[in-house]
């Protein structure tokens, strides 16, 4: 069950990396209800919004990689044999190119490197597990940065 | 029930705000597997190591209070009449004053605002409902102007 989570919480960023609009509408359960935060972002509702949004930041990347560390998953309710929620949660290290520069990263000239913390709530639906949130914010500062001020 | 999640949700702001430690603690689940993100901050994972980070939070903060909108709570499993999950989305508007300034309100000589979006989210538990993950992130942008650039 965890393997068929973390399948699903993979497949988002496969999605946005390959530029699969048709694969990211999949992923989401269909409701006026779900939420996507992207890092920086207001929150956006509704399946129909989020996807268009994911459309939109895809179109802008040229080249883009998500290498996923930390990342947990926890069932709910807990201690449940057959849990209907999973909370995933981790890190998210990005590479991305230049967006004017097509080919993919054999012929990009200029790379970006960013680390964002993401948590995303899945849901076992029909289809299987499917987001219904995805809260995602940059990570700018340490906690010890924050505990030294 | 919608009630109950929305008072100890209230309940974490009204702790910062009052700088209740043992509030704040109380408002956990008591878990090595709770999280909570502060704004541009990485994972703290771990009732104690939350309850810490808030201690230390409010040591730094003179005066503070959140204004939260667009409040919306959805519980899960999805149409279940006894859920045992609760995610709460919202928008905090925070106006905190002069950590150097004494007195509260009335002394503060300046003030900061701040915006941030939050994820929480409750379970049911013995001691009723409680936070099990809050993930908050800075609201920088508008989704207009990334979807501008």
């Amino acid at each position: 069950m965890t393997e068929a989570v973390l399948a699903a919480h993979r497949a988002l960023y496969d999605a946005v990396e390959s530029g699969d609009a048709d694969l990211m509408s999949a992923l989401w359960v269909d409701d006026p209800e779900t939420s996507c935060v992207h890092p920086g972002a207001p929150i956006l509702r509704g399946t129909s919004e989020i996807v268009r949004s994911w459309v939109v930041l895809m179109a802008q990347i040229g080249y883009i990689q998500f290498f996923l560390t930390d990342v947990e998953v926890t069932t709910l309710p807990l201690g449940s044999g057959a849990p209907e929620t999973a909370v995933v949660s981790c890190t998210e290290n990005i590479l991305s190119g230049d967006p004017d520069q097509p080919g993919g990263i054999a012929a990009a000239t200029s790379f970006g490197a960013a680390t964002a913390q993401s948590t995303s709530i899945l849901v076992r639906h029909e289809a299987g597990w499917q987001f219904w949130l995805r809260h995602a914010s940059p990570v700018m500062v340490s906690m010890d940065e924050i505990e030294e001020n």
